[in-house]
């Protein structure tokens, strides 16, 4: 996430101290470890790379001790993989002694186009301190550069910016001690027959292992931070692989514990410096902590969170069903917006439609496992959901659902509407294929979030061919492109699109994209 | 110092472990003082101040956490003196969650000329390290900001780099923790009738005061390290008002303990991380290792000190004989070159003749003090070197020195030869008058160590009228243009004249610009 810009400073909040605790009795440990850079390279022009850009490598590691750098002198560190963590290094000077500070630039890259753009000339409107540029002063020689802040990446471009002509600079063991949550040795990679789909499942893990800090970050580069919509997508990818179930614990106590004082759930928290909730709000992304409670509970069957969280959930779908009619139709509010993708080129009503299906028929099925007398108050809200979708959403000349006013037609809400089972199996298999017949190739969706439900869609409708071409032309391509990561945006239209202007600014490592992982495990392995 | 470009790589050192141990037990105690900012200002076109530029005040510190600090935003603290120090702020958000770092710059400025000018644009030979220029990430705020390194400034400019436009920036209470080894309470400041002159006493004092540090450093801002030429007049600043004679002692231990193989002491010496000889030599520095010594056996009387180094001193003087001719002739050599300036546009011989009298002189003092036998060799070799000097260097004609093959007159001969005292007093007052005749204004000369020389010459020669007239015209133009301490060059003809081709490199607070209170101390209020 992070393309939504709301300020609702007057806001109030209501902290439930006790859940905060049960969150930060779930705080994870971090695992850390350090890996060496690999080689030096340089940055080279490449047409089948992201923005057209690869590094080209020149030398091996163990060549950069054996190089003095003067004024003005730069080296890229090739670290062979992506990684997030803490970078350090010794720096020493050859020469006549230290008659003044050294000057050091370290930028830090996830991927090459990266290191061709000048942060000077971004003037985007995401903040430019995102950019991972650091500019460090040195006073004393030798020593060990320890960098206190993490970064994401696998490329460290260093320049010299400023050094005395009398001696020259040497670099040696350049090291990132690498942080994650998640711990490698719990997951069984599958084998694979296929091996384009073997890539993508590990461009996928290594995505959810960036991610996996102190909570579940949705880039590890950018935002930092807990989206709830986001959440649910790694806690199913996390399930498929890490099975961190104390992570996904510790995230929905933060949400249940800091709703606004009208009982909105933020659509993201910070933890640091403390549990702070953002004064964004999104009505799909509220209701997604029930998903993520109703996943939760069907993986681990942990009754004692169900039971502490029951009513937060229960709060988010009542604040919902306030904007579905009598008549079962979901009126959007625009200020408590409904997100389903970045993209506000196209109508959300019958998505949203189908989220509010979607959500319900989770939290009925919660209802059920505690015996909530009221379940029967929400089935029936359900029926009226689901009759008013098919009598006046669904056109069935075209074999598509529409949207709105305009009776827009597109692909999200065809998704959306077979994730909610609002059609049976062999309905949803006829709406998927004229989606494909109709809808097909994309056009102007730049997230992997909106292409990960379009792909579920197809594996749920049972088209696996459909869905695995889909996931190869759009994961598999972002791997062709040179990703050791999923990235936050990608359009295959226009490949060097990014959503802020610059690849500065983008997030290469972004936990929405990691789904591959568990669309994989669910319909490739369990299925076969 | 810092205008001298040496690069000996392959002298070797003779480490004196038992005189390093002596400096390292001399190293002084450092005195803290927080200081506040006293006020916000705006940078300010004015033809009366260095290259153009006054802070121009626009609140009272007090209205700082008053507002908030939004992207591209600048705000210019005023501490109301120089200081040199480490520098401490409380940052804090305005506004939403901080949903983003905040990227800030800050630059330090002795000088507000040094505001005005884009660190991007220097192009000089000078590594661009030295800029007090640092670029922080924070990631969690609030905070208190320790900066960890040392800078010497009066004005500090913030600019807002990179921030959310969701929040902004708060910035409260601004201090400078001060480092100094001098005491200001060991000084008696002299009362003064004149007002002009007591305002350059004061500058001057503040300028050897940020200078005293771990040792007597040449500029606190750029270079920050001890040289053999500049102690001499640092350590006569000192007896005149800190008496600090333990740091002294520890510079004099510290050149006697790093001498080269074939005995010259370097020019200049490192402390950081260890103790470290610069690969520099300078015929007139290492021989004012004698006069150093001589000095402060004048000044204090310990004897143990004249002991332990007076060895040292004779092996200077006997290595500078070696350039001298039987017939009393110094003849310079490229190898070892004589300094007495910066500028090499003008002929040095006959000021290194006059230096070599001056210091001889000063070493026969000391070798009758420990009753050298050898003190007659001393001596005849100082009467050839007089006589050579009169003989051959001196134009009857025109009643001055001149130096060189061109017998070229300029103002360092006279003013070495007075202080050298070659001539009797009648004879040195008719020279400095025809040097004031003949060749004031001076022309072509940028520092205040070449001004010293002739200013002390001209109350050598009892010229006091003409002696304060020039400091005044000198140091006293310095307090006009806004110094608050004395810089490390300055050409009265140029006054936006600096060394380096940028206000940003240029050091405002020098150690050899701070004679004035020696000068004072000594002419004026000894004579009256």
């Amino acid at each position: 996430m992070a393309f939504t810009f709301q300020i609702n400073n007057d806001i109030k909040f209501k902290y439930n101290q006790d859940l905060l605790n049960k969150a930060n009795q779930y705080r994870p440990t971090i695992n850390y470890h350090s890996v060496n850079a690999t080689s030096l390279g340089n940055l080279n022009k490449s047409t089948n790379s992201l923005g057209g850009y690869n590094i080209k490598k020149v030398a091996d590691i163990s060549e950069l001790p054996k190089h003095s750098f003067t004024q003005d002198e730069k080296v890229i560190l090739d670290f062979g993989d992506h990684y997030v963590g803490r970078f350090s290094m010794n720096i020493k000077k050859l020469g006549s002694p230290m008659d003044a500070p050294v000057f050091l630039k370290f930028k830090f890259a996830e991927m090459p186009v990266e290191l061709a753009e000048d942060s000077a000339n971004y003037r985007g409107w995401l903040s430019k301190s995102w950019i991972q540029e650091e500019y460090i002063h040195l006073d004393t020689l030798p020593t060990r550069l320890e960098l206190p802040r993490r970064y994401s990446f696998r490329y460290l471009e260093i320049t010299i910016l400023g050094i005395s002509s009398k001696w020259q600079v040497v670099f040696e063991n350049p090291v990132v001690t690498t942080e994650s949550s998640a711990d490698l040795s719990k997951v069984s990679v599958p084998k694979l027959a296929d091996s384009e789909i073997t890539k993508i499942y590990a461009v996928g893990l290594k995505t959810l292992e960036g991610c996996m800090q102190d909570v579940f970050e949705d880039g590890p580069k950018r935002d930092q931070r807990l989206w709830l919509g986001d959440l649910r997508l790694q806690a199913l990818a996390n399930y498929a692989t890490f099975k961190n179930t104390d992570l996904v614990k510790r995230c929905l106590y933060l949400f249940a514990a800091m709703p606004s004082s009208n009982g909105w759930l933020p659509a993201d928290v910070f933890t640091k410096p403390t549990e702070i909730p953002d004064d964004t709000f999104l009505f799909d992304y509220s209701l997604f902590f029930v998903s993520i409670l109703a996943d939760f509970e069907k993986f681990s069957h942990e009754k004692v969170i169900l039971n502490d969280l029951y009513d937060v959930a229960k709060k988010q779908i009542n604040i919902a069903l306030k904007q579905v009619s009598k008549q079962g139709e979901l009126k959007l509010n625009d200020t408590y917006p409904v997100f389903v993708d970045w993209s506000n080129e196209f109508d959300k009503t019958t998505a949203g439609q189908a989220i509010m299906i979607y959500t319900l028929k989770q939290f009925i099925a919660l209802a059920r496992l505690v015996k909530d007398p009221e379940t029967r108050f929400y089935k029936a809200r359900l029926a009226s959901l689901e009759e008013f979708t098919k009598q006046h959403l669904f056109d069935e000349k075209i074999g598509l659902f529409v949207s709105g006013n305009e009776r827009e037609i597109n692909v999200a809400s065809q998704a959306w509407m077979v994730l909610a089972h609002v059609f049976n199996d062999q309905e949803n298999q006829k709406l998927m294929q004229n989606t494909v017949h109709q809808l097909f190739p994309i056009k102007n969706i730049a997230t992997p979030y909106m292409y990960h439900h379009v792909t579920q869609a197809l594996f749920e409708a049972n088209l696996t061919d459909e869905a695995v071409k889909l996931m190869k032309s759009y994961w598999g391509k972002m791997v062709q492109l040179g990703a050791d990561t999923f990235w936050e945006a990608f359009n295959p239209e226009k490949p060097e699109y990014s959503p802020y202007g610059s690849s500065l600014l983008t997030s290469y490592c972004h936990a929405w994209s990691c789904t591959p992982v568990y669309l994989i495990e669910k319909y490739l392995l369990k299925n076969n």
